[in-house]
């Protein structure tokens, strides 16, 4: 048997977050090293005790939780998550579906403990934010390491080729924070963008949510009513899906096992400015570089994908 | 030896659709039918003017040439170029270097002309619009043929993964008239887009133009100091590129080879309202479909396009 892969998860953990969080923890070839948490679908501070819940939940209180920045790098107060985020999300972050019997511990810092991951980081190490990239940001100023010679980062995020979700070229973690995002694929950090372009592509309905459900588990029960909250948000807002995107799950999904998504190769920046801010974009300054940092992912094999969740995140569940 | 590889082009005769026609008529698999003229460099009037002038100049004055439409789908006035588009292919969109000893002939339909040859058309032809799409609108308006059956249309237009040229999001050829750039990819029609993601790859230099002048023909020295203005315009708007895009010259070569070009099968639409007006992006609608009308090419060979580039059109020029 080979040697487990080492995951760091980066969550803003609301509710594709915690889908993501199942199929890590169902994955059988991985080992979850740590979860960063991070702002976006929530602030920082609910983010931790979602995922602090969510571990005690689904059976695994010993994976180690930071708390990572509160904040865009530029930004003068803490997060607080819009209206229309707290819709999709729920007032918790989690569709609304409390959670007890959990401690909150005292929150660890996760940017100094990614820089030291990173740094010390083998081939093994995959890290996946699905927020902004704002502790990535901050790592990588932390760190003197050459990025260009740490391990990939497999994030959800962006849209390449498909309008955004929160502007039409914007996607909400790249535009939660843009000059961290900017910061990272101007750094020659290896990256691997799950943006829009395949996330919208992979969806879960509630013939799915109803077998989690009669698994007859409190965690099948809570996953059932949390991701139905989700669905029911996108029978609003993209009745032509059909379901719920897996956003976060899916670039879990692609950091374990690459070969799920077909990717493009380039060298990405984004716009800092005016209507396009946080469109993540093709740099024409690097467009004939040989060497590109990020491979864009651009197809996915959408059918072996939703096996493999459904398998995993039931595991996780039951 | 195989039948000719029958091609109409479809030109808005500037400069770089000066060059693809000398890579046509210096392709020795190509039979070329006709040419199509439409604005957007020039007026429709000019690029008829120039495309008569240049084929009498690289001694093909057989070629039939017609006149296509002189405005946008929703245009109220013929178009007329803006001035930034006069400096760039100079008053007569050749760099402002005269031709003369030609002759005007009664312009014929373009529109009547290009809509026959479609619904008659055969595998062996392709046709390579380097300008607005609106004639290709109007002639799928006038068949009757259904458009998933007729050619592939091998357009220069669009940006899919970089920045426009006109506006951050839109290209210029599709943000001329974007309404039938849309009405063309919604329509079934199989298309293969050459945009500003490939065209800005294949860059040319003084030292090339150079060789052409040393030929010591008119036509070299035409071509020579027409493409020298355009490199001019490149060095004062592009310092970072070295050169000029060869846009035009890059679609007819990946008509005629499109091994030249890797690209993503996708479903595109054309954004028609607000800031990002004139953008090609995928069509979040048509995502999942598994039948794709287009393929974008996002790479290109272009040390192989450039060899061949340089053989045919110095075949042209000779």
């Amino acid at each position: 048997m080979s040697a487990p892969i080492k995951l760091i998860l980066d969550l803003d953990t609301g509710i594709d977050d915690a889908l993501a969080l199942a199929y890590a923890l169902g994955s059988p070839e991985v080992e979850l090293a740590a979860v960063v948490c991070s702002y976006g679908n929530v602030t920082v501070d609910t983010a931790t005790r979602n995922t602090l819940a969510l571990l005690r939940l689904l059976g695994h209180p010993e994976v180690p939780v930071y708390r990572g920045a509160d904040r865009a790098l530029d930004a003068k107060a803490a997060f607080e998550p819009p209206a229309g985020v707290v819709r999709i999300h729920g007032e918790n972050g989690l569709g609304g579906q409390e959670l007890s019997g959990w401690c909150y511990a005292a929150p660890r810092n996760g940017v100094d403990y990614l820089a030291g991951a990173l740094d010390a980081a083998s081939e093994d190490l995959r890290y996946v934010p699905t927020g902004p990239l704002t502790n990535l940001a901050l790592a990588l100023r932390a760190t003197s390491a050459d990025a260009s010679a740490l391990p990939r980062a497999t994030f959800m995020g962006g849209a390449l080729t498909v309008p955004g979700n929160v502007t039409p070229c914007a996607e909400a973690n790249i535009r939660n924070d843009p000059e961290a995002a900017d910061a990272v694929l101007r750094s020659g950090l290896p990256t691997r963008m799950i943006g829009l372009d395949v996330t919208h592509q992979v969806v879960l309905t509630r013939a799915e949510t109803a077998c989690w459900r009669a698994l007859g588990t409190p965690a099948g029960r809570f996953f059932a009513d949390m991701t139905d909250h989700y669905i029911g948000i996108y029978e609003t807002n993209n009745p032509h899906m059909g379901g719920c995107a897996l956003h976060d799950p899916l670039a879990v999904a692609a950091a374990i096992d690459p070969s799920l998504v077909g990717c493009h190769a380039a060298n990405l920046r984004v716009d800092l400015d005016g209507a396009t801010r946080g469109r993540t974009v093709c740099d024409p300054d690097r467009l004939r570089d040989a060497q590109k940092n990020c491979e864009v992912a651009l197809t996915v094999d959408a059918p072996r994908f939703l096996e493999g969740f459904l398998a995993r995140v039931e595991r996780a569940l039951a």
